[in-house]
């Protein structure tokens, strides 16, 4: 049997396998997930992000472990991007040496960088078809930061979890502003410190200046180390799920996603293309030495690379 | 006088408008650029990153007015990337409407994403270059967020200022992981917050893994709020400053950083040609919808719009 048909099948080694061999860009891991394409689309992908110090990791423990009790397959990919040079991410494997790990039903996975541009982005959506086609009910994309990247992959999913915490200063504002638009359901954590319910009604201030949308993001109050609340953020997910597939909202949503995805495929495969070409002639130490002689200029620079493919 | 004349000069309005008109891709303004880029590389550049929370924004103030009281020129731009769909930054100007704001040898500038596809790091690159020619000393350039983009933005920069807090959880982990190798000089500020040692700690052991270097990265504790310490913190930039100078590795360095500006910009302008010949002939919309109806594969759908180029 192949390593396609394991996939299939549910073997989990075979998932793990295949989830590498995207990472390192493997021709044959590609045609695989071509072949089974048509497998996927029943998983559903819960994004969770928010701010360092929130605890989502032990959330998205929390949520796994609700969902199995009522008897979903769950997979989680923990998305490293904080860790650019040393390209691979132990955080998640290190913190999760729990009882999850040894759950048949449930996949863990981190992953880094590697180095790549947009190379996170292409790695971690890979991984999410991998473990549709595996067979898990539900999967959860984490990020470890919060910037622009980590945003473009939670926003894929189809429904994002913002995780806040009480007293997080003055960038808080800063942080709602970019994260009102992609969050469908909000957690505070740690609700039991002082706080809490001031962010809770600057979060709900925040909500009711946004009058578009028929559906309004619910703030939850829940503490993941005493494991308080879970059910009801859970059931919160749940609802957010049901108002997407009764609206029709959920197929839209998959197809922006979808664009996006072509999008980050097409943007890594033609800088792979230009920057070997560029490798190749050593064209870009030139450049960059023309440049700090001031002999050139970026932008006259960037025009002869583009040059290699035209 | 043109506007690019104006710049020469030190008109802060010339400053103030090409900044805007290279946000907006505006071709004169890059022509302009390229004309006066000879004129560029005196100004210092320091990033300032660290997770939301830590006081980057006070910091940068108090350095600034550190900097004015030795009567150097000083740029901020404020990297504000956690607003991808309002299309702007109005974090940095709400809050800096302050003594600073009125001072002429100060320049501050906040910037959003605008959307695009890695033009954050573009506009913020272009409004280095303009400060430069503007004839600012020393530029700092702060983001909000602490993930891959912000990384990205801010390592690019002669010298890079890690802001730390005490208390900031387990995903302190994660972040030094990735920061650890870009940081050259540790901040940590709310020193006065009981942790303050421990972080220092932490930190301290952490650079005692990285022995590769002749330079190790001083860990200052600070008060931004009070004033504390933000002299012996600008003395540790100088001294950055001075190492990379003395050495020659700032040129190793802004080799470095150029080759990352071009390969920035082939990026966006490869990706602006093939976006908009998508979008032309609608390919996008078509080829998702195929893929969600089962009939094609993201990684075959990638292939077709390369070949728009092709």
């Amino acid at each position: 049997m192949n390593i396609g048909e394991r996939l299939l099948k549910g073997d989990k080694r075979a998932c793990a396998r295949l989830i590498t061999m995207l990472e390192n860009n493997d021709q044959e891991a590609i045609e695989i997930i071509k072949k089974l394409y048509k497998h996927t689309g029943d998983a559903y992908v819960i994004g969770i992000t928010g701010p360092p110090g929130s605890g989502k990791s032990t959330l998205t423990d929390r949520l796994t472990k609700e969902l199995r009790k009522r008897d979903k397959k769950v997979g989680i990919i923990a998305v490293d991007p904080t860790s650019p040079f040393s390209g691979g991410a132990i955080l998640g494997d290190r913190i999760r040496m729990n009882d999850l790990a040894l759950d048949k039903g449930v996949f863990i996975r981190s992953m880094g960088t590697r180095g790549s541009l947009g190379g996170m982005s292409k790695a971690t959506w890979g991984a999410t078809k991998v473990l549709d086609i595996y067979g898990v009910d539900y999967i959860f994309i984490e990020t470890v930061g919060v910037g622009q990247s980590e945003i473009d992959i939670v926003k894929t999913a189809d429904t994002v979890l913002m995780v806040m915490v009480p007293n997080l200063g003055d960038d808080i504002q800063a942080l709602k502003a970019g994260i009102m638009e992609i969050a469908d359901v909000f957690a505070i954590n740690k609700a039991d410190l002082d706080g809490a319910d001031k962010t809770q009604l600057e979060i709900e201030m925040n909500l009711d200046l946004n009058e578009k949308k028929d559906y309004r993001p619910p703030v939850i109050k829940v503490s993941a180390s005493k494991n308080e609340n879970i059910d009801k953020l859970t059931e919160k997910l749940m609802e957010h799920r049901n108002y997407l597939e009764e609206t029709g909202e959920l197929i839209e949503r998959r197809k922006r996603n979808t664009k996006l995805e072509i999008i980050k495929l097409v943007e890594e495969e033609l800088m792979d293309l230009i920057m070997n070409k560029a490798l190749e002639e050593n064209l870009l130490d030139s450049l960059s030495e023309e440049i700090l002689l001031k002999d050139l200029d970026p932008y006259s620079a960037k025009d002869r690379v583009l040059n290699l493919i035209k």
